[in-house]
C-alpha cells in the first residue's frame, strides 16, 4: 500500500468518525471531577452568602426552577433568587453526585441536597438535576432544577 | 498541489474536526420537534391510563424526581409511579416547550405543565426539565424532574 493510499485509508476512518453521533455515556472522571470541585465551590459561596459568587456559576442563559415558583431566567435573576434564599437563613447547601452524563460540551448531573440553618438544622433534604455546558473550557450551570424528598405538608 | 497533498489536507481538517468538541446549542429543528412528538405521546398515553406505555419512553437507566419522594430510578419503578398518578386521578398532561438544546445524543428540555383530573380541574401546574438520550434513533427519557409553580401552603 502505497502512501497515499494509507492517507485515504485515514480519511475514510476520520470521515466515519465525524459522521458518528456522538453518545450520551457516563461522564468521563474528568468532567465528573469538574463538576463536583464547581458544587463545591457553590456551597463555599452559599455559606458565605455571597450571591454574586453563585450567579457567577451559572451560563449567561441559565434557567433555574425554584419550587412555587416561575421558571427564573438569566443570570441576574438567579443572583435574586439566591440572594432571597441566604436572606431567608440557610447557610449550608450539602450537594452529593449521584450521576453524571456527558455528551461533547452537555452533561447532565443528578444528585441529592440537604439545605441548613444557621444552627445547623436540615431545613430541607432534596434531589436535583443540573444541566451543565461547558464555556470557554468551564462547565457553567444551564438549567438547575429540584424538589424536596420531604413527605408533603398534610392538607 | 497534487492529489496526496489534497488528500493530507483533508486529513488535517478532518482531524480538527474530530477534536473540536460538540458544543451544546439550541437544539436542530427535527431534534426538538422529536421531543415535542414524545411529549404528545406521553398527554396521550397518560389520557388512556397506559402506565406501561409511559414507562416505554424512558430509558432503561432512566430516572425520576418526583416530589416528595426519592428518586425512582429504572423503568419498572418509573411506571409504578405513573400507575400511581393514574390512579389518584390525574387524567390530563398539558406539556409546553420552553426550549431544548442539545449536544450529540443528548438533550435537556425545558417546559411547563398542567395536570388535570376528569373533570378538567388543573390540579397542579408548574415547570420541568426532562434530559433525552438518543437510543438507536429514538430520543428516550433520561433524567424526569419537576416541581410545582403553584404558592406553597400556608404553614
Amino acid at each position: 500500500m502505497d502512501h497515499a493510499m494509507r492517507v485515504m485509508g485515514t480519511v475514510a476512518v476520520a470521515s466515519a468518525l465525524l459522521l458518528a453521533p456522538v453518545p450520551a455515556r457516563a461522564a468521563a472522571p474528568g468532567t465528573r471531577a469538574a463538576i463536583e470541585e464547581a458544587n463545591a465551590r457553590f456551597s463555599e459561596l452559599l455559606a458565605k452568602g455571597d450571591a454574586a459568587g453563585l450567579a457567577a456559576l451559572y451560563a449567561a442563559e441559565a434557567q433555574a426552577f425554584p419550587p412555587n415558583s416561575d421558571i427564573v431566567a438569566g443570570a441576574p435573576a438567579i443572583q435574586k433568587l439566591w440572594q432571597g434564599v441566604i436572606d431567608a437563613g440557610i447557610k449550608a447547601a450539602k450537594l452529593t453526585t449521584v450521576d453524571v452524563t456527558a455528551a461533547g460540551e452537555l452533561a447532565s448531573e443528578s444528585g441529592r441536597y440537604e439545605m441548613s440553618g444557621a444552627d445547623g438544622t436540615v431545613v430541607d433534604r432534596g434531589k436535583y438535576v443540573v444541566v451543565w455546558k461547558r464555556v470557554g473550557g468551564r462547565w457553567k450551570i444551564l438549567r438547575d432544577i429540584w424538589n424536596t424528598s420531604l413527605p408533603a405538608p398534610a392538607k
